[in-house]
């Protein structure tokens, strides 16, 4: 339908040992937050286990509420570092302060910025200045134009490996947490050199909606997924009504295995760091 | 995901002797507007050639602008009765006045309500009087909720032959005409007993994303696709930007059947009155 | 600020013997719906004590679901002629069917044409015909635009005398029923010649915020208002939580009188028909 | 209308000697970026010759695309000492990371933090360490709600002096940049206590509609506004289409005068640090 000759080529981004943008399609698994070593541990390897590609969780979180639960700090990190080695598989956690790029630059193998940092070029200006990836969520109520401009405040600064994550987008539309925007996706994949992944969970905040957004955001052309997990979804610390629990996430990747074959994209081989 | 247990019985609609919302998946096909007997008609065997089901064709057009095309009127009812006998395909038709449903009653297959009539209450009470399919548009800034209340405007006169079409919510991305909205697709084939189809065409309004919106659809669960197609896109009477020329057309049916297989939902044969 | 050599002179609309988008400004007030003869003769007896210029009552209710008070109807009309005569006040209802014309005519001394109807052109086409004066709501998804030319549905028709009313557009905040677009009422007011209304009791849904959105409404150039009000709001068949007792629109009329008069725009006297 | 005992007390926010939320309605004026010393001392001169309280200039600019002009930065904190000292004015700035705290610290008046920052409550946290008042800008899709608990990440460190400040939603209508929302300042002065600002130049990014909203934003219930004015907008380095020069702001400012004495809201007296 478009002309392919006219596509950019897609840049591919390597995380650990994991490709996203190349061949194979690939899954980011985890909780929304590390509530524990212990925790951390058995949700990825269940996510591993299933054939996540990459380990998520979140050390920094940005709650909406002072009042909230702010995630572990510091302590996060030092657990994530251990989990990491443990399971052999790269790991992406989120990036909320660039005084913060010290301490996570030997330990995660992607930043995360998210959808409320987008804005934040002074925090993508110095993601800029280094090698690593970074997965870059969208704003939530961010043009898509605004959105590779956002991207582009790091690969000007040297840094070309950046993913970009549709989230769903703030509509008037309250059955769901957010509105998924795929044709952002298509029309990223059609127009620009990005790597494109979905995060269905925060985009609906409904757990049964998450498996069919997964396949149809395979169908529209993402690259990859983002899926929140948890060993007892109901007793999460953050979250938990959008996170699958570990049975809910392995039918997920067995009917998202057929998709994905059809398109002869076929899931990565489990990760390796 | 869904316990399957309480998913509530989907209903079958009947139009022609095409199901919709039953096992097999279906495609809705044809122009913007109805131009002339010989467009509608070469539109309609190019349709049916690439495996189309039903015809659509806009005979009473709602335009933003009273100096914009109109539609044919009374003349365009006279040739899609001739078109729908020549083809033997069934064929939807836009109604925008309660009034046009004696005229409308016995060339249709099947009414549709766009998505400017979705709060027309008084046109729903009056479809509601008949037993014809009515196929009901979302209107594109009504909350889902609203929208299974206004098919209940419909369904509580007597006709149970109720189609959801999801068409795009307005939002403030500016780079598609809609946001297409496909968790509102899964979130009604989980909590209704209606059938859903999804139009591309209007939701992107960018006639390259069409087809990975199609697919999308297919994966999230859509029951079918109203497509917009056009003998010569860059010279249609209306909204040709978002139409799809022949090869186009016959090109996503392929892909889509790659993916209804794997989806053990196969494309409906190709219909017959 | 703005060049009035540019500015297109305003169409002064007659409303009864009531001018709108004349020197004065103009107050609606009345129920949401009519709820009964007495109910609604002791509600615009209230209205006329504390300076509205028109009464507003709804007989034809367009509501979300089937199940909800849908107006009195046609006994609706005859209370509203009895009560319109005894009060010596001009009378605006909403109309959401084209065939209600003729009942319609000879009561009403405007016609209303609903948010949810601002897309229904076979309606506006038919008000063309007439020569009575219609206020157009702007649909709550509706782009100024898209509002400008659905007046024009009118004009064309050979009625020149379209008010139109700015009641809230629907976004993502929930605090509010809709929200009130107040640059809209200004930028109506600088580029073409309709009067222009505000109605504040939809736009914010909240009882509370009438009376600032009233005062601000002035200042930002409207030619008048629209205003549900209520004997016993809490008890109000539809839409009670957004309507002001005779005690609060009193209150809000003499602070309003207040800023019109700095603004060099007093109220106009108490309507005669 | 509403109860006036239920209100909560409003924060007096001292700026420089200038008071916001008390008995004076507050002006605050300045070029979108200080382009040169002598082009923000003439701005600035015009600002207080006209009644302005407060100096407005930007010396970190976020900007969309890296491309744009960013702002004079450290350059720029000079220029500001300077021209506040020779006006004898106080000043406020946008801080665009927590690590200018220190150099922004003894230079202005108050920090202003921009809608790009409402969620980047690393950067909230560290003001609140401050004493030094707080202009919170609401993020262009923040609900209300996430407006106020963005607040209070700046009252919980200590910091009583936050100011709101708002600036116009996201919506789909494309007339205006934004949606100024003035019902969330009506709600907010009724339910928080919070003094709240209007800056009516971002929240229509259209000249003309300017003097109108700053007008309905007093009217509303606004404790003072934000102004964008320019010696020559057409040749502004950022943003001139919705800035005023000086003769349009001179006149907003007498008008607004009006409209102040009648609501018993008297403009703050000139300014001094």
């Amino acid at each position: 339908m478009t002309n392919s000759m006219e596509k950019p080529a897609v840049t591919k981004v390597e995380v650990g040992q994991v490709t996203v943008g190349g061949a194979n399609f690939v899954v980011i698994a985890g909780p929304c937050s590390v509530e524990s070593e212990e925790h951390f541990l058995i949700t990825g390897q269940a996510a591993k286990r299933s054939g996540a590609n990459i380990l998520r969780g979140g050390i920094f979180k940005l709650r909406t509420s002072p009042d909230s639960f702010q995630g572990l700090g510091k302590d996060g990190l030092a657990i994530a570092k251990r989990v990491r080695q443990e399971l052999a598989m790269p790991i992406v956690c989120e990036i909320t302060d660039p005084r913060q790029i010290g301490d996570f630059h030997d330990i995660v193998d992607m930043f995360q910025v998210g959808s409320r940092n987008m804005y934040n070029y002074s925090l993508l200006k110095e993601l800029g200045q280094t090698k690593k990836p970074v997965m870059l969520k969208r704003g939530f109520s961010a043009l898509i134009e605004e959105w590779i401009l956002a991207a582009k405040y790091v690969t000007d600064g040297g840094n070309p490996n950046v993913i970009l994550c549709e989230r769903g987008i703030r509509s008037f539309e309250k059955v769901t947490r957010n509105t998924l925007d795929l044709a952002a996706v298509a029309y990223i994949k059609q127009n620009t050199s990005f790597p494109v992944i979905v995060d269905p969970s925060h985009a609906t905040g409904v757990r049964n909606l998450i498996l069919p957004m997964a396949l149809a955001s395979a169908a529209a052309g993402a690259d990859g997924l983002l899926i929140e997990i948890h060993p007892d979804p109901d007793n999460a610390l953050s979250d938990g009504f959008q996170a699958l629990d570990f049975k809910q996430f392995d039918q997920l990747m067995d009917k998202l295995s057929l998709i994905l074959d059809t398109l002869n994209r076929p899931l990565a081989p489990t990760a390796v760091v």
